[in-house]
């Protein structure tokens, strides 16, 4: 079975998930739905996306350009059997998805409180097994939970302290600021913690966040008490073993999240994003019980692969999440 | 007994201190020492403080900018009670301070034991009454005493984890970055720790950093393990009554540093300055004995008065800090 | 005779023509507007200003701020003279000044078609001799004007283009971008040009725009094609004797838009602010007839002098302006 | 016949040039230099281009990271036929190219003197037919040379003013700032200028620039006085026709730098680089025989193809530039 997979929304978040489909042997795109004639629609034309338009506003724009429009987004949905929708948050699309009666799954900018579920594909794959909606959590979150997870499965986690460093904008978005401030997120402890807990009730953590002028990745200091005394070898260990993280060292010249960036252009990764989440390997200190690690998060791209996964376990194409995550970073050159 | 106090380095520190002991009626700016010709240097001339020359290297330049010059460091070293040493970090010239046999106090840019004291106003005053050399701990690691001393002191401290979200560069350094990158601080615990117990050793600290592309104070991220359970209006409480700690509130419309700065220009602080630790009040929170806060730090100005109070303490001017406090506090403005 | 001045909108702008009003012995604020209860609020209460609520929204938080609120906005148009308004661009009040018949001067946000009468006090203090209302235009047109009207008289501009790099957010503006891009305005020629001519029709100028991640200062690269071969002094000797240009040299280390801030900071001018163009004497130079010079705004105070002179004319207090701009400077420390 | 490339410095320049060769079917790599064992002397063993040390400083590391040495620099230059020099501006290597009778060609980093002849695709590709060394000019002078160059053949430019808005830094480059401010750069009119007439003297043209804080392409504005009065159509026509030019507009929603490069990240560009010049073409205007343009260069890649056209050139592989600008573009994928 081949899932046919719509997009509902062709932004930052939405293209990427195309792509991420496209490559994956058993689920294909069979259109994206968006509401502008930006150079994205046009690119999603030539890419051989069929188009479809989230509104009738911009019609005549959509023809000027060429751009050759399949139909209209309730189209699109009586086709699916699955929509990923990356429109921005509480756009509020899900009475139209259930009155198609299509399967659909939301990004982190939803409470969890849209779907009852909220997703990660090492912690909870087999609860989403079938569900007809959930919602990945958001790039923080996953980060956090890409790390912490396996420290709760291996060793125990007694408690956890994160620090989110947190870029201002999109890279593409010259909107936003701040320039130069930094601007700390006074409701504490931040919403962070209380996401993770949505995946994983059982890992006790409290986070603060602070947002910065850099485009380009979220940056978390991570203290961890562990539930006992392991060496820094056995932590490095753990997360060699797990899937989408990525060690960096200072020695290889990379020191900072730029240079992260760097070495995902340099490794020709499509638009030069890092899926995993990057650990820096010298940083990772475990003094008694307690753990300290430095996480840089990809904000574009650390949740596409787990999109993937959130579509073949609500479609029911693989039941185990190890073969589903395999499959995944196969096909997209994920380590 | 008015102290004479020699400057030597006449730049982002220096000018500062220069400033703020000429404000005090007991101790006077006998000199200044630096080595370039910058308008810093014609602008000392013009404040009349009297112009030494920290080396003969520029000697036509100062002629040619027509300012005055009164001697050379040596000369300067001669006829002052305490120099404050303002060079760049490592300058090394302690022996020549030895040599001509006159008090020294150096900045947070030193280690420990180039003087074996390291000083914060409140905490340890009396260790430095008399003393000959000393250094004034670090913009952060000030920050860090300032608001964890007195909840030391009145409620106790189990331990305390703190995240230094660091400005990149001084507004004036234009070299340096990053531009558009958040650079982790490998090393850790990072040495703030350390340093807050070089001062107070029985705190018990650990701390990490990052650098971030902004110029304007450093944000650190606290959270403390108190020794007893307390709620959040006694920690308000205690630091209402503490000084130099500031309290903003976001409804005030301060959400960031840059509102801080902000806020100090439009009080018309000298130079836009503001010397005290700004705490955001709507964040600071206690949950069971947990208590979380952010402080924000002007690194270009919040060791001035502590530069004065060590003064007054060396020169055996005050014997009680309380006092020494409120007289510097009095005579710069401060809150 | 002395001039009752209201101000209405107490931001960015509002806040510091107070203070130079205030400064000035013809003149005095008898109060100013504002909606929201910020600090700024609190801070004119406690710098004596009256205050009054420009909007009966938030009553009920200038009472629990205690900020003693005097009466709403109509009742300070009553007993002012003038009224400077500093409200956000195209806040529409106009009909409520004319209402209450009282003269309003606005800023360079609004269109030339406002007023009819755009203003700069070396061009056209004459044309607002008397004047019920006038805007006073921008701080890149003022800038532009502050240098090129002089060249324009004293030896004569056959045409001028400059370039402008602007800022992208004040300082205190956090929410605005760019963080880390560069942005062209693409309409071109900029409306600048046409600014400039608002008040100089004479003057033959075309200007372009692009917007930087940088809070502090515009810069503009100009590029002026003079109706006769002059040497490099002569532009220099016409600037040294015109008022509110001040001229900086790289060999004082004064390179950069960041340096120009901290020579203001370290000067202590009110809020380190810089009401003189900044000029780099070693980047002014005339090849043939073509003239190549960079110069500095600060944005956010280069027109409150114009604002007083503009007031003293508007109210007929002083017939001369080069009269009218000494005084203005004098009071304000403007060189 | 393939020529035998060699690449000695690996970075942001080298890599690129290395992996553009590559692409061609007439040239290959046959090796690339590097002094220091950074992740990306690792990427090259992993791309299979056989590793030289530059220098025996780092043997050891480069063993303990299992990169495979297959020998020093002047081993490589021995068995290739020509070098791309990538190094560091003014690391003097000609010497030693001298000495190994090897053909070279330096990057703008370098001043024309070196090699007394400066490259650019379209303007001189016969005088660098058969040449042992020239230097491809920098990044910006290309851009410029890119636009202006059929300008000067089909419309005739009597004069031409442009001002480069420069980066701060490379992205990868975290050192480097200003992180909060604008730098003119004083010395004017800039090198820039100078540097277009080193390839095409016929041009005049004045250039000033100025450093601002963002790490993605500079941009230029550029005034050209044509020699004729033509419309802005007949500009973009001749553009559209040059190769290496691309046009943006402001309603696909491509305003500023950042989304240039959003654009190129979308279309998988290599490293997510944009080889060609991106002019707006909204903004490109023409008032009387007045030309206003912005143009957008993206300063680690423009020069890129002009490195491989100037390998064909020098090693007589292909006499004739449109040829050999076509086959380039075309392995490239350039427009």
């Amino acid at each position: 079975m081949t899932v046919k997979v719509g997009i509902n929304g062709y932004g930052t978040v939405g293209k990427r998930i195309a792509d991420a489909v496209s490559q994956q042997d058993d689920m294909e795109v069979i259109g994206v739905a968006k509401r502008s004639p930006t150079y994205e629609a046009e690119m999603a034309a030539e890419k051989g996306y069929p188009f479809y338009a989230a509104s009738d506003k911009y019609m005549d724009d959509f023809e000027k350009k060429n751009i050759p429009v399949e139909g209209m987004l309730e189209d699109l949905l009586e086709k699916a059997d699955i929509i990923v929708d990356g429109t921005p948050k509480k756009a509020g699309y899900k009475p139209i998805y259930e009155k198609a009666g299509v399967k659909a799954l939301w990004q982190g900018g939803e409470d969890h409180e849209l779907t009852g579920l909220s997703f990660n594909s090492m912690a909870n794959y087999d609860e989403a097994y079938g569900a007809d909606y959930l919602r990945v959590v958001s790039c923080n979150t996953t980060g956090l939970l890409r790390t912490l997870y396996p420290l709760h499965q291996k060793v125990g986690i007694d408690n956890c302290k994160a620090v989110m460093v947190r870029r201002g904008a999109d890279p593409w978005d010259t909107s936003r600021g701040p320039i130069n401030s930094i601007d700390p997120v006074l409701n504490i402890p931040s919403h962070h913690g209380p996401d993770v807990k949505s995946v994983v009730p059982e890992i006790d953590i409290q986070t603060t966040a602070v947002k910065v002028p850099s485009t380009i990745m979220h940056l978390h200091s991570v203290i961890v008490e562990l539930e006992k005394e392991v060496d820094t070898q056995k932590v490095i260990d753990i997360w060699d073993e797990t899937p989408r993280i990525k060690f960096f060292e200072a020695s290889q010249g990379v020191k900072s999240t730029a240079m992260v960036m760097e070495w995902a252009k340099d490794r020709n990764n499509l638009r030069g994003d890092i899926n995993e989440i990057a650990v820096w390997k010298d940083a990772v200190k475990v003094e008694g019980s307690t753990l300290y690690y430095y996480q840089a998060i990809h904000q574009e791209s650390d949740i596409v692969p787990e999109n993937i996964d959130a579509i073949r376990a609500m479609c029911k194409v693989e039941k185990d999440n190890e073969k589903s995550i395999q499959m995944t970073n196969d096909a997209m050159g994920i380590e």
